[in-house]
């Protein structure tokens, strides 16, 4: 942590992010969905066809789009990212009573998914560079407490396999993943890719979520591209990608009137309602993207004059491009109270302002799980402060991220 | 079994199911969703306001909609039957490795929801009246393998507490409740209700799924109601309510900013915009069983001719009103052979039929779970077939239940 020059002065702060927005007249919200393109249409189209649940026709055009988007050869729409996840991690074989290495500094959907599986979080620490998991600290970790066996890597002190190690990518922003990847390699552990947040994020010019055994994006309501709830499952591998739509489907076999399931499925494809959002919000992505980063821009500039009040903004690691999906203020001291302080001013000013989550090792149920040291995680979650980042804020009409349509200060 | 007088003449029975249906010129579907009063104003005011998400307000509409027509105290909407039921078992106390009685004659989600809680199913027979779990049998069965303790009812054979009793209403049909309930007080096991296929069904005057500790609905695209894909959890108890609330929603603790978990939650909620056809959808619920009954009482009539062909058409239990979901023919012969040919007659006819569902407990992942003697299940299993039931089959000028708009026979 950084010696504090000074008290940072809020309402500097917050009349450089009013500036930011170009001085906006209507309360702001956090991220709100922008519906411009043809939702209007394709949700018309379901109800004049009969096309609503899972078994419509949308879903697979969403799949379709989404897979030539991110480039993975296989693409599951599920009802949202949690859900996605669980499957993620059950199909990269995490089991009951095995350990899953995710990072502490997540929303808390990463965690529970490890939970529904049976399984125990095991938590690590991120770096400053990409609030993402450091690599570096893991290597470490791993070499005090883990042993690779002929049928995987084991936690010496618990006794239990470590089945997965699931980076996230923080805000939109790319985790370093080679160094990860490698861990992956000389461990014998799967990664499972965490993209909720960065649906049009890439590392080294690959889309995220696309590195892993597999991968998963979420398009719920705050999301950059929304389904009202979804998620999805990417993959490369022809046989997972086949085995995660079989279990999403019940695992029903293929019959024309039968209804015989070969395995306990479960009922997690995305309906044709909510997929026919989805087509609707991607044909509009290239242009949210564009807007976003404008936006992050705006806010990097404006701020750049205040680093003295112990402020700035965040930006994407190098050799990365993020969504920029949430936009962060980053404070050089780690006091809840001077943070809290600046929320406060904010949200006074009706800008919609959140600290990051609370990190998952401080959660009463995921507090006597395994973790390494926590340092970096503890120190961010006191220093961080999400702007408003929807993706229509620099647009004069806009038509979403408003608190209440019409509503003036 | 009764003995067969001779084999069913396939062309006879079609010619009366097809006069039931006031011979239609274009192929029908088992259940279409009939889209035929706001749906597309609701869907375009999701659209208009932004209201898409699991914290949109239609969520809150139809949950007090589905409170006002069932009687429930509390309705918690879910993103499908199958995450309610698992959610609803883990309130009412089913924990890993503990046992849950259940038919064995139901779909696939009743088992899986059971598996899903790390829990084992323990297979129920039916009886012939309603279709649904047979009471006396299973006073027979607890009598046999059954031991009350402080903590629970447990299966002396297997060690395992009995967490639940989960009765099914087949095809909408109410199962005899009431010797149901006095065994689950005798034996201290919570009863589960399974109405995701009688939304609108009533047992001696109040809505199925109030009567158990807690009970779960449907509304896949297939069912009465459908909201593409969604459920419902129902309780009269306040806690079970509040805390069905909480765990859906990534049990967080509300505070205007702060990200907070107070224990392991789910993303099980319903989006809004899944809501708003379900609020379209619940204002015509009346004409839809309206329909339902005339369509049930045609197929009854036109078929009451042809007891010497060995089949009859299922009709309510007495003291019940059921939605008649799925209307449904039963063959004297329980003969797969007898069977499949006159599923393939009607097939052959354009009216889409199937057989009910491949027993539980001749599934293989589900083929070594405790159960009991199966003779009236397997009787069953290969006697029943199910008729086109749309809500709208009986309408000249009929927009759903068809399967490809405007395609003639």
């Amino acid at each position: 942590m950084m010696p504090l020059a000074h008290k940072p002065n809020s309402q500097r702060i917050v009349a450089a992010v009013r500036d930011a927005l170009g001085s906006p007249t209507e309360p702001l919200l956090l991220h709100g969905p922008v519906f411009a393109g043809n939702e209007w249409r394709y949700l018309k189209d379901c109800i004049d066809t009969s096309n609503v649940s899972s078994s419509g026709s949308y879903v697979t055009e969403f799949e379709n789009r989404l897979a030539q988007y991110t480039g993975a050869a296989h693409v599951i729409a599920t009802v949202n990212g949690t859900t996605a996840l669980h499957l993620a991690l059950m199909l990269a074989g995490t089991d009951r009573d095995t350990e899953v290495l995710l990072p502490s500094l997540t929303f808390v959907a990463t965690a529970n998914a490890v939970a529904h599986c049976g399984a125990i979080p095991h938590f690590c620490d991120v770096e400053n560079r990409t609030m993402g998991m450091d690599a570096g600290k893991l290597a470490d970790h791993l070499q005090s407490m883990a042993e690779r066996r002929k049928d995987g890597c084991y936690n010496r002190r618990t006794g239990r396999r470590i089945a997965a190690i699931v980076p996230m990518h923080t805000f939109g922003h790319p985790v370093d993943l080679d160094p990860l990847l490698e861990l992956s390699r000389r461990w014998n552990v799967p990664v499972v890719e965490d993209a909720a947040e960065s649906l049009g994020s890439s590392y080294h010019g690959r889309h995220t979520g696309t590195f892993g055994k597999i991968g998963i994006l979420s398009f719920n309501g705050n999301k950059v591209v929304t389904t009202g709830g979804g998620g999805a499952i990417l993959t490369n591998d022809d046989e997972l990608g086949q085995h995660a739509k079989h279990l999403a489907t019940t695992a029903k076999v293929p019959h024309p009137w039968e209804f015989v399931h070969d395995e306990t499925g479960y009922n997690y494809t995305m309906p044709s309602l909510n997929a026919a959002l989805g087509c609707a919000q991607m044909e509009q992505l290239p242009g949210f993207l564009d807007h976003k980063r404008k936006l992050a821009q705006l806010y990097i500039k404006a701020l750049s004059g205040l680093e003295a009040e112990g402020v700035t903004v965040f930006a994407e690691p190098p050799g990365c491009v993020s969504n920029y999906w949430l936009n962060a203020l980053v404070l050089d001291s780690a006091d809840e109270k001077v943070r809290d302080e600046l929320l406060g001013a904010l949200n006074d000013a009706h800008l919609q302002c959140r600290p990051i989550w609370r990190p998952m090792h401080m959660l009463s149920m995921y507090a006597d799980c395994p973790r390494m040291d926590m340092a970096v995680t503890e120190s961010l979650a006191a220093r961080v402060i999400n702007l408003p980042s929807s993706a229509n804020l620099l647009d004069p009409a806009r038509n979403g991220g408003r608190t209440a349509p019409g509503k003036a200060l």
